[in-house]
């Protein structure tokens, strides 16, 4: 007996049969649609680069514990991208010489990491990469803010359903220095233990701190900083505020868009000022979907030209997990809208002529591969969710007609040729 | 000074900026849609499988020399899939019991294969995978070739342009044993050297045949056998002819959709019987396009039961260089279709308004990021591609109206914020 290999798919890796795969197909259609409509231009890039853009950019997380690399025939040394944004700024630096700046980008990547498979992790998942490069003005934020926004009306959330939560690394580093009393040399550390506050209780939080060497009343004041809201901006320095973008944004008609929150730092170290998450508020799923921010330089390993930008990369995984949550996932759509049945298989070549015009007027269309009885034919007709068949008979088709029946009613009735597209989408239309 | 890293991408793979996107993505839209008209589900599956499923079935070319492999960090053997076959038999092998044969699936991933970079050949391309599993009526053949004809009308592509060539591997075993002589032995050598018939001269040929132990009046005949078209058929047995779907197909009113030509086989071994190949008859690009075939046991790797399928893989490298051979390749698309110049940073509130409007009926619309003087907008509104742009003045503002101009004649108008959609559709559809 010959030994099978298994068909789960790889650990972390999914396959997508096509009810699910319509599902996302609609999903992601909608994305697109909006980030067209911004006037968002696609792009695309290689799934393979030099490991070393990832080691020197990523962060040591992703480069130490959860690339994928390999060595090629030729002893390239490569990566399978853990994310978009190296590829695209690697990009950018090579053709900034013809780009009109600012650009607004987008782009839909499968990318790589290994991790333990659990809830919202995958070891392949697709994100959809938005970003404006090569402009600094506080219009870029609101723009990314809006666009967020928009994003998630149009796959049918409501703005009860998520929250997007932005801060400014620089405001936070004065507020840790200028209130907490953070040195230089804590600073790095503080943002990481920001980074963890909600994942962790107070007394966890109060031992990491302690490690750091903050005492305890730099502990409290670092809470009550995060605590703060809108109200920490009233202790910052002007100077500081003035030159925040995110600030200039909650000054404006646009604040509505977004919540101050000083606890958004965003682990990615490319991020320079702006960083924003977006959450689901529902308690059942209560964690940041998706998030991203701003960059001073972001191909600053390829080019001495300094590009800024600011972008986010939203993940399928937690999409598709917030969708579910508030019931929002879209049906799969019917197989088919029409089948053409012949009543025997010497009609075969007539079914596929009717066949063609339907298929030209937009109707999916299909004809039965193996002919059965009409019956069960109509039974499979229904089973893929076809509204409408077109029976080919022989005398029907002699005198040039054909029967157009709608699954529903049961209703058939004799039409010209001709007429068969109008009288299907007229059924469908019902 | 800083060492830059190279900004060209990986060698064999591609950086797509978004004018080369948007071709793209109009080209394989078109596809898309023909696929989804004759009732093509799409699917997908992951990039990485188990190195071991190539290795078994994908032919020794591939797996010795042209397989990108890794090991992951829980020491699984994994590979890059240089074809999608292996995965979907893999899919449809694991869901066999829920699933409603026969099924039609389409998929579009990217594939990889370690290739020394030349015209039509690149490491990382994307295949359009389209099958029909579970069904071994010869109606699956004249899909197939109704669905390539199709396919290929869709991008422009007119019936003088290309030709679809398609064989029987069975009635080519029979005419090499029965005409030719051939032992059974000699007959996978013999199948080699038909496939590289036409990329070698006659001489070449002859030292070959002579290597496999063909004399020369083998040989002759073997010429004679591949170049004799239909007529080929009448000396064959009639017992050969009527297992054959593809004779069936050449019998029946499809017949034209094909060119029957015994010498095409197809390298790749898991093909059991009907075998296709696209061909660009232009002399600038006289080559196979893409090509597929039917096999009779898909995933035997997998299961013990027998699933057959009939399918093709189109990749995009051949496509888009048939497309520009015949100059088809469209144009891309414009960046937007509508800017909206706020006369003033005041008023970037109001014309993120008017665009929300104008995204709302569906057109691609952008506001500027960093205001400048209307002119230098307009100029750059043009080179955009817009054919429109809405001016938002204080004035006009306040009093509930916008600006509409065309840029083609710079006529504009006043119109109220409520009808400047209308008012932009109607510029647009000039």
């Amino acid at each position: 007996m010959p030994e099978y290999l298994p068909t789960a798919p790889y650990r972390g890796t999914r396959d997508f049969l096509p009810p699910e795969m319509s599902v996302r197909m609609q999903v992601f259609g909608h994305l697109y649609d909006v980030l067209e409509r911004y006037g968002y231009l696609r792009y695309d890039g290689p799934l393979m680069e030099s490991a070393e853009i990832y080691e020197r950019k990523s962060g040591q997380e992703i480069a130490d514990q959860q690339l994928y690399t390999l060595t090629d025939r030729g002893d390239r040394r490569l990566a399978l991208r853990p994310e978009m944004t190296p590829t695209v700024a690697r990009i950018i630096a090579g053709n900034a010489g013809s780009l009109q700046f600012p650009v607004r980008w987008y782009s839909h990547p499968n990318c790589f990491r290994y991790e333990r498979p659990q809830r919202g992790r995958v070891r392949e998942h697709w994100q959809i990469n938005a970003d404006i490069f090569g402009s600094e003005s506080p219009n870029c934020e609101i723009e990314m803010f809006e666009l967020v926004h928009d994003l998630l009306r149009s796959v049918g959330a409501t703005e009860d359903m998520f929250r997007v939560r932005a801060n400014d690394r620089n405001l936070l580093s004065s507020a840790l220095t200028d209130l907490v009393g953070c040195t230089a040399e804590q600073l790095p550390q503080v943002f990481s233990l920001v980074d963890r506050w909600e994942k962790y209780d107070r007394d966890t939080l109060a031992g990491q701190a302690e490690t750091i060497g903050l005492a305890d009343k730099q502990f409290e004041k670092l809470g009550d900083v995060l605590g703060a809201g809108l109200a920490l901006l009233d202790e910052l320095p002007a100077p500081v505020k003035e030159a925040s973008n995110l600030v200039r944004v909650l000054e404006s008609d646009a604040a509505g868009l977004v919540h101050f929150d000083p606890m958004i730092v965003r682990g990615l170290a490319y991020y320079t000022s702006t960083v924003f998450e977006v959450f689901d508020v529902s308690p059942e799923n209560n964690r940041a979907l998706f998030g991203g921010g701003r960059y001073s330089d972001l191909a600053g390993m390829f080019t001495s030209q300094q590009i800024t930008g600011i972008g986010f990369g939203m993940g399928d995984v937690t999409l598709m997990d917030f969708l579910a949550t508030h019931g929002l996932a879209p049906s799969p759509r019917s197989e088919v809208d029409v089948v053409v049945i012949p009543v025997s298989e010497d009609l075969g070549g007539a079914a596929r002529q009717v066949a063609t015009r339907l298929r030209g007027t937009g109707l999916r269309t299909s004809t039965p591969l193996e002919l059965r009885k009409l019956g069960k034919e109509l039974a499979k007709a229904d089973k893929a969710g076809a509204r409408a068949v077109v029976i080919v008979g022989r005398e029907d088709w002699d005198s040039g007609n054909v029967t157009v029946r709608s699954l529903a009613t049961r209703e058939q009735r004799q039409v010209p040729l001709d007429e068969a597209p109008t009288a299907v989408a007229a059924l469908l239309a019902e």
